[in-house]
């Protein structure tokens, strides 16, 4: 009963698969070759769109040479209290933008609300000393396991463009969205006013894929140039293009986050069910946040389960509970979720 | 015939297995899992010593981290004009240390001699305005494919220890170099005054596996945070880790520098016999520079084969000839080398 | 009437004379004169110990490169959501310490409460991954008007320090403090816990004179390298010393100081007596804050009165009520106070 | 006898006056008041052209500010081997651009030639991995007391821009190279195609006030931004302005530099006269550079004399003589250069 996180998992067979394929012979470093060059091209078709596609290690690094490539002097970046980029690299996006500032916002469970936006906005005027808004973050899905709609992006992303921001989208979790959502990964993006995304591969059954997806070139640095600098163009490239060959063929990245994403209804339609524990709120992708009898915990820890306490922003709790996150993945097994139901 | 480059090259037999046998169950993230903490004991064991190591994706993530963990405002960091720190990490180091100035001296087929580094030192006394010597870098191999032996390693150090200043060895081939030398990886690191290695796997059969390894952890800067923040901890670290096991095992990874070493040798034999080639340098590890006929380029250009022209600097050329690079890797075929010679 | 602020206005008397007398002849460049020397003296003098001087021509400056001092990758500042480093400098202190993050915390009319720091600090535990906890910064009088007490000082220096984390003063209006508590230098910066202070000199009657004042010189970066990077070291640098010598001379930076506060004193006893305004808080420097009915802010301003309104955060408005700053400075005329208070 | 650098002198009356006549009263902080507003158009007419201009207090600042709105990721910065921004402002350039790697060039007597340069960029083709060539950085008057005419900026200018970088201009003793030249500043400047120019009155004349001039807004980022996110925006801003109201009124800049330059030619004609000096080359500013027997050198120290040795390149010394800098300035009295000569 491993939900600790979808980075605990491993690789897939299709991801293993891609990588024997073509460990052998010579291939033009640090991405020149033909491999990283025609997964480029399959990032395009699924986009419906000519896209830019830099692949990198880890979905920090994504994020914040996103953030240097939206970078100006003295710039804000807004994004979720609860968002990874400000909550768990470290510092990555300040550094690599030489020190621009985040203003966390306030979510509801995760999800930046139009109005906490612009309030936000509001407390930076044209001619104020703090600093100029600059970039928009958005989740996708959310580090609380819930998505946001089209239509919630393009109102964001509108009020962000409405100030001359640029608009990023941390897609850690974009294929668990993609799945829950049932939309094309257009219309969640560039359509909807997106201007770079990081498209995650490694949660979801890659080893270490990540690709910054540009958009909207006109409106950001050089990339290129941007990446190398930071160490994170590799000199074998193809083994980024290879894992990513793995994960597209047949939908293979669908089919793995969708039944991520059914593993997490599962557990919170057992939840529901149950006398002894609630939902948070309900789960919309591949992450479920639970309140439980810290007796249950206890229970499970013994049986060797492994999940986090989560800070309970939002979810009233009894004395003897606790808030927990329990984190699905293409690994997760059927009989480990009911295991885990079994004990509420 | 392809002698482009090391890092054109795939991942070994050995490598693949170690990421097949721990690609599946779960680990923790970023590193605090068991096989990461196992093959970094591997390490300590081999510099016979206990070492930190930090394992990231690039040759370059190494070098300009390292950087980072010896930075100091206004700092200098003195290598090679030849070094990869220089010529090829598009002002990786520069960027992760605030802007330290790198001072490029002038070497006699890829290694600093003594003099040059105390006369470039020398330049920059005590109170000058232009910056404060911090560190000294040396590959190992070379750039021109030359290695260092303990007692030079051991004196440039000094000098640099002199000034108060730490020592980085960039060790992309250093398995290549400690194959051509026969000695123990300690004497030529912090036996002979290194603080910190970049240890390279990648050129030698890994897909993407190098390992800052820091012998004297009280002169540097916090190098699992400044790994952290560039973006370089790894999620799913256990799959640098795999590599490296996979590279240790059975002694794998001398096994395959000394097979590219000794292509090199005999490459070099075929030249130094030939009537119309002849070599820039005597090589020392896995990589040949030669000077040949532009018609023998041109020839061997149609046959298929690939390699880079070099700059000629040292090297006396007639108007008809190139000077020619030619990198030996653990993947290149003696059929290919004999090939090759069967040009000349 | 002009309350705009005290670095609306010019310099005193003293600061003139000292510049011409200092203003002819030759003396060495970058602070290495005699006068430089001098002055640097007086601080030490003053504060009861040999500390480091570092002249800069600016506050920001003044507070950034304490902040680059104090620097470490990953680290993040804890000041009042109040503060000018948070507020006002552009995101300096972000840029010279490579992307620090800062933490603004709730403060009570410009004061931070010990529990808030600590509730602050204990956010940020020690493994977690969005930063390092390593540097406080108060302001010293805070920017709304009030002063920290020695014994308050201690404490929040105290729970820095039982973090490792190094304490900064922003002493903007230092001089105002010190006159407000009328105590020695030393018992609210190094006595109560100060590692470094930014002491200004030009809102009290300087042109452009601060000085980063060193107390702890063993935990902090190499200053004079800092300054000199960040283009703050003055080559006339006997130009900022000449006006600290004018306003250190015979007690004039006290005087001017007590003057200032003893205006915002006369201002805050009418405000308590008439029946239109009502003091925001009790003013304990030379900075007054006042809910004024929006008839009379017009009638103030037809009269040609500058002064801002000020977010009301802590302080409840009627409706036809706005709060106003007033800063009072040593060129603020007893004459513009009384005409100010006739409105009332 | 004091000729060791043109910023050991103080201020003149001018300065002084202008000083003293806006030291009272209250002016809006931070750049926004009438003088500022003034002050700027002046420089608008003085170039022909509507200007941009940012002051600041230091000559580095003017220079690593310039580079900062210049700056590009892994870009590189080409300047002379003699270069102040090189030598002398201990990594400010490359602090201030997040790295950015500097070239510098070998000049003659301070001047670099087109051939120069043209070498100096084709090591640096389309798709190096050392750096995007981005900046060219020309110092006039040069650190060697030569100047460029209008055609020669123009020519090198030219190469630049046909690799797409930008152009800037040191010009720390910009009034002493007009005053050479006796052409309009608009001449050696936009005309000529420099971009952005570090305007220079400190060492004729002020205390602390340089200039950023941009000629070319639509090519730089935004200074006034990256000027306060540097501490440079200075809070009584009309201290710099008032510092170049004096010291442009009547011409006195242009006076100031031709009674400057003047001392140099007298002291120049005099070792050429003599017969125990000779000129290491021809000074064209307010700079002389000679050769002067050991002998004679300790005999004008004995007397007092103030001078720096400086590196002979480029001049052949006998065993007993050594290359001294000579630098006049507005407030080098005449007879002291005639008691130089006397010793000669």
């Amino acid at each position: 009963m491993n939900f600790a996180s979808d980075n605990w998992s491993g690789a897939t067979d299709a991801v293993m698969a891609a990588l024997g394929r073509h460990r052998n012979g010579f291939a033009p470093a640090y991405g020149t070759d033909a491999l990283t060059k025609a997964v480029g091209d399959r990032f395009s078709e699924m986009f419906e769109k000519e896209v830019g596609v830099h692949f990198v290690g880890s979905g920090t690094a994504a994020n914040a040479l996103s953030m240097a490539a939206e970078a100006r002097p003295g710039g804000l970046i807004f994004c979720s209290a609860d968002a990874h980029l400000y909550n768990d690299e470290m510092g990555a996006a300040e550094f690599f933008t030489g020190g621009m500032k985040l203003i966390p916002l306030k979510a509801q469970n995760g999800l930046i609300a139009p109005e906490t936006l612009a309030e936000g906005l509001a407390r930076f005027p044209a001619d104020n000393r703090a600093g100029v808004p600059a970039t928009l973050s958005l989740t996708q899905a959310s580090e609380l396991g819930t998505v946001y709609e089209a239509g919630q992006i393009r109102e964001l992303a509108g009020l962000a463009k409405g100030r001359g921001m640029a608009v990023h989208m941390d897609g850690a979790r974009f294929a668990n969205a993609v799945a829950a959502l049932d939309v094309a990964p257009a219309e969640i993006t560039w359509k909807a006013g997106v201007d770079i995304l990081s498209f995650g591969g490694t949660k979801n059954g890659c080893w270490a894929a990540e690709a910054i997806v540009v958009f909207a070139p006109e409106r950001l640095g050089d990339l290129a140039t941007i990446r190398r600098r930071a160490g994170h163009t590799m000199s074998k490239a193809r083994f980024v293009a290879a894992q990513f060959e793995g994960y597209f063929e047949d939908g293979n990245w669908l089919t793995t986050a969708r039944r991520a994403n059914g593993m997490a209804r599962r557990l919170a339609e057992g939840i529901r069910a149950s006398g002894t524990a609630r939902l948070g709120w309900e789960p919309q992708a591949n992450e479920v946040f639970a309140a439980l009898p810290k007796t249950v915990i206890a229970a499970l820890r013994v049986d060797g389960a492994v999940f986090y306490e989560w800070p309970a922003e939002g979810v009233a709790l009894g004395p003897e509970e606790d808030l927990v996150r329990l984190v699905m993945s293409f690994a997760t097994g059927a009989e480990e979720v009911e295991r885990f139901l079994g004990y509420l």
